[in-house]
């Protein structure tokens, strides 16, 4: 499993791991484990999305499979474990069990196509595609080189994008394996997690205007400082988060105008992203940003919001959660239950009906991801592939 | 007067002003002036800076003369007030004392070259020349287009930069006319000020370093997040520079990264420029900006402080002082007496013992300068052109 952790890692290795959706990177990870699922005894198929399945027939053909995996595509200088440590335990598990596992239900194996959103500004492309939420726009998405999405998926050889579900039986059930990406896990000596409910999200543009002037000769009380009013805000969103249970809020983004060092600014647009575990809690949090924006309005600049998208929060199928639980439980742990507040495809399949749940691993190294620094220790991983094929047995028995 | 201020305004007129310092712009504000001070019967000489110089003789030619005036560069899109209105307002006074004015000084009326500090990162560079203060590596400063200080000195055919003080007799007195490019006397309901000292000033960089993490996973309590950080900082140091009577506080500058909306920012490095009218408010706004850095640290981050330069506070030669308070009487106003927070040729010649003061002028437009809404209505143009007019008969009687 390490071994073939790093195998991938090296693909478009530089200071991270970089295998871009939709791009050669990705597609040599997929065309590798293709190879590791052939030789695991899977029926491999590309579907109508390029997502790779890699199947272990069940003695029932006419139940539908459960499925596992993840995604193989990378931030830029991602890690070595997200998304790819999904695909290959499941991977992992279907081989564990092999063919003669006296299962009624098919195993499937899936890697889902481009989960991550740096290339083209939207991920969780392959799972979308699979239970037809893929946007009008979708295929005119732009990268930063100006390639659009329709051109790197038919550069694939993939044709043109699914107009609508994709054709076939739809998962019986879906658990995910991933890394925690942050630090709870790690926090109560827990090696793995069942996750509750995929966050609620919501991403808040603000636009601040105040008044611009010589840094030298405006006295403080006639000032409408716009980064004074930035600064307001971030304080008071970021003071009100904490106070709401599992909402957390990031200002990531902060530009400030003119920027000359002996200018006050006039002008700072900054963007808000907040997350909790349910509804109630993130219109919480969203009104939360309304109130910051509120208390800094009090410096005398004047504040724009608007509410570029929100998601609603997906609970996870609690049937499929009480199999992970049982899945920790086998492997000699203890589950701990979270919320994630990444997305991932298992909130589309479960937005979609589909039962999913996920079987979150410990983060190392204070929960980083999306970083070089990334990591999970081996007794995590090793508990991860116990768990996760007596979560499969369970739910394909 | 307004139709020579029109006709400076309109070279390298874009949103506003362009005439950077020792470039074509100037240059040709500096022909202009010079065409209008022989027109005026002024004796027109360029000094080794550059500096314009029109002089009116007195009766006593052993007698250092008193100096009037102030710069002809803008900043990019400048304003039509600021320096112009310095030159052309002594200019008027040498022309309505005139050649029999009966005065034992002669009047000396001055351009300085390349007052202002964006083209070259640094300047009153004429004013700095006159009297020795350049730096040993002013000829290598570069501007954005990569040429060089020193090139663009010789391009105007004025050979290479001075080594030491310009030869000839320094000023008796120097009196600089200015806008405010603030709000102090437009709040006083006067047209006109007498300053008292010109700030003190330091410019301060702050680094913020954070932990970096994914905006959805970390909880609140766990980030150190450099935007937190700098937050509170700016808050602080805001706070603590309105309690400091007459200080000022700007962070005109912040850069956070990595910049992405759905990541924790690790990093954050923002400018505080700080200045205060004496020495012990310099030091306790200097010493404010210290404090601020502790407050932030609470966040978990960690803050290196570097002061990049500071400035002495420079007070007004009392004399001269009286003498401009003297000529706003005569105009019929009551002085306003204020302090400059931004830099002026004024200052340097002080720093340099020269006896000076300067006559500031009501800035309207709530202030605003370095822009094209600078403004100063008619009757505080007028009431300058009287009161300066009578300060330098005082000062050259």
């Amino acid at each position: 499993m390490l071994d073939r952790l790093g195998r991938l890692a090296d693909i478009g290795r530089a200071a991270g791991a970089n295998r871009p959706g939709l791009g050669e990177g990705e597609q040599r990870a997929h065309d590798l484990v293709a190879e590791w699922m052939r030789e695991a005894g899977l029926e491999v198929e590309v579907d109508g999305a390029g997502n790779l399945r890699g199947r272990l027939p069940g003695s029932e053909p006419d139940l539908a499979d459960v499925w596992s995996g993840s995604h193989l595509d990378t931030p830029p200088d991602g890690g070595a474990f997200d998304g790819a440590l999904g695909v290959l335990a499941a991977l992992d598990a279907a081989a564990a069990i092999g063919a003669g596992g006296g299962l009624r239900r098919g195993v499937t194996v899936v890697a889902f196509r481009l989960e991550e959103g740096p290339r083209f500004g939207r991920g969780v492309f392959g799972s979308r595609a699979l239970v037809g939420a893929l946007e009008p726009d979708e295929a005119d998405l732009r990268d930063a080189a100006g390639t659009t999405l329709g051109e790197a998926f038919a550069a694939l050889g993939l044709g043109t994008l699914p107009a609508g579900p994709l054709p076939g039986a739809w998962p019986a059930a879906f658990v995910e394996a991933h890394i925690e990406q942050g630090p709870v896990l790690a926090g109560r000596r827990a090696a793995l997690g069942v996750v509750t409910s995929i966050a609620g999200m919501a991403g808040i543009e603000l636009e601040i205007t105040g008044r611009r002037g010589h840094a030298g000769t405006v006295p403080m009380r006639d000032r409408a400082d716009a980064l004074g009013a930035a600064a307001a805000f971030v304080t008071a969103l970021h003071g009100a988060a904490a106070d709401i249970p599992g909402a957390v809020a990031t200002v990531g983004r902060l530009d400030v105008a003119p920027g000359a060092t002996n200018t006050i600014p006039d002008r700072a647009v900054l963007f808000a992203d907040v997350r909790a575990p349910d509804a109630a809690r993130l219109a919480s949090v969203v009104r939360a940003v309304s109130a910051a924006a509120d208390i800094a309005a009090r410096t005398g600049c004047t504040l724009s919001v608007s509410e570029r998208w929100r998601y609603a929060p997906q609970p996870m199928d609690a049937a499929v959660m009480a199999a992970v639980a049982g899945g920790i439980r086998a492997a000699g742990q203890e589950p701990v239950e979270l919320p994630s507040g990444a997305g991932h495809d298992a909130g589309i399949l479960a937005a979609a009906g589909i039962p999913s749940a996920m079987l979150f691993v410990r983060s190392d190294a204070g929960g980083v991801s999306h970083s070089p620094d990334e990591h999970t220790a081996h007794d995590a991983v090793a508990a991860c592939l116990v768990a996760l094929e007596h979560t499969l047995r369970q739910l394909a028995a």
